[in-house]
């Protein structure tokens, strides 16, 4: 296998990146001036000795503790419960919240071998315990699974004395009714709110 | 800027790849084993050092002249002409044509200031001449920039007694050959008009 064939074998491993899609980015590369490519070559060299874990929330940091846990004009009484370390990124990219975080490192998923104990639910309950934590905020997609971890997280937590909400759901602001599916539906109506 | 954001900014600078793609795949590569990121960040630094022009035929190539070039196997005296290296991919991939190719290097465009010299149009004539092609297919995208060129090298290469060939639009005019499936691409071989 030639050197672009193995760089388009490799990109087609990345999310959403199919075989044609990987072959335009490696083009790109080539016809692009070398110094991009060896930037990035760099970048993704680098990636794994400088982004780390956060000791205390889990999410991908540089520096332990991350900026957003050592962050004081964030509430530290708030925290938000996600899945994956980049369900950070989106909401912080939101600017719709003002506490800190909980990576739970995935979601309970009897069917794929995953239950409580693969989460990191005992350090958030310590943690909750430990901070005097007022709100939990459960982020969790509202899938079978998220669903699933949510309500399990709402029964443990409940001895913790922290008020436990979760996002709403219904739908799509911009959406339109005749594409939500009964399942959305019924939430937003389910959920309706007074006005 | 921390190191994802500065691997997300690089990432978005490929084609078809918006910031929320990018994102995907720098948290894809955190995810995985550091392995693939080592290795794909490698094959990425020694793209430009590994990869060279062909000397005959302006393709990507590791070895100079390219394998194609050398393949005793296929027809000398058929020439497919085409705009981009990785457009001899494409074709490669089709498996439609056993011939040598020629990369032009672009399209004429006066609006974007490439003209007939910025391509590589003196070295198809004079390989032409030298190797005493038979039949030179017109491979070029069925857009304004490609109809132009394709008109143009017809006119110039009148005098080199090659006849002188184009795909058949069977490609979507507008389109691209990149998007091109393999029967669309076969019809295309076969129903090639002479100009």
């Amino acid at each position: 296998m030639n050197a672009i064939d193995k760089l388009v074998a490799l990109l087609s491993k990345l999310p959403g990146i199919g075989k044609k899609s990987a072959g335009r980015m490696a083009y790109h590369m080539l016809d692009s001036d070398p110094s991009y490519a060896n930037t990035l070559a760099e970048q993704i060299a680098s990636l794994h000795t400088r982004i780390k874990r956060c000791s205390l929330c889990g999410s991908f940091t540089e520096s332990d503790p991350c900026p957003i846990c050592t962050d004081p004009g964030r509430d530290p009484a708030l925290i938000c419960v996600v899945e994956r370390a980049q369900d950070v990124r989106v909401i912080e990219e939101s600017r719709e919240f003002r506490g800190r975080f909980h990576v739970l490192g995935g979601l309970i998923a009897p069917l794929e071998g995953i239950g409580p104990d693969d989460l990191t639910i005992g350090q958030l309950i310590s943690r909750i315990r430990r901070e005097g934590t007022r709100e939990v905020i459960l982020a969790m997609n509202p899938t079978v699974e998220g669903d699933t971890t949510a309500l399990y997280l709402q029964k443990m937590l409940k001895e913790t004395g922290a008020e436990v909400t979760r996002l709403a759901s219904g739908l799509p602001v911009g959406g339109d009714l005749e594409y939500a599916d009964r399942l959305t539906l019924s939430r937003s109506f389910r959920g309706r709110v007074k006005m």
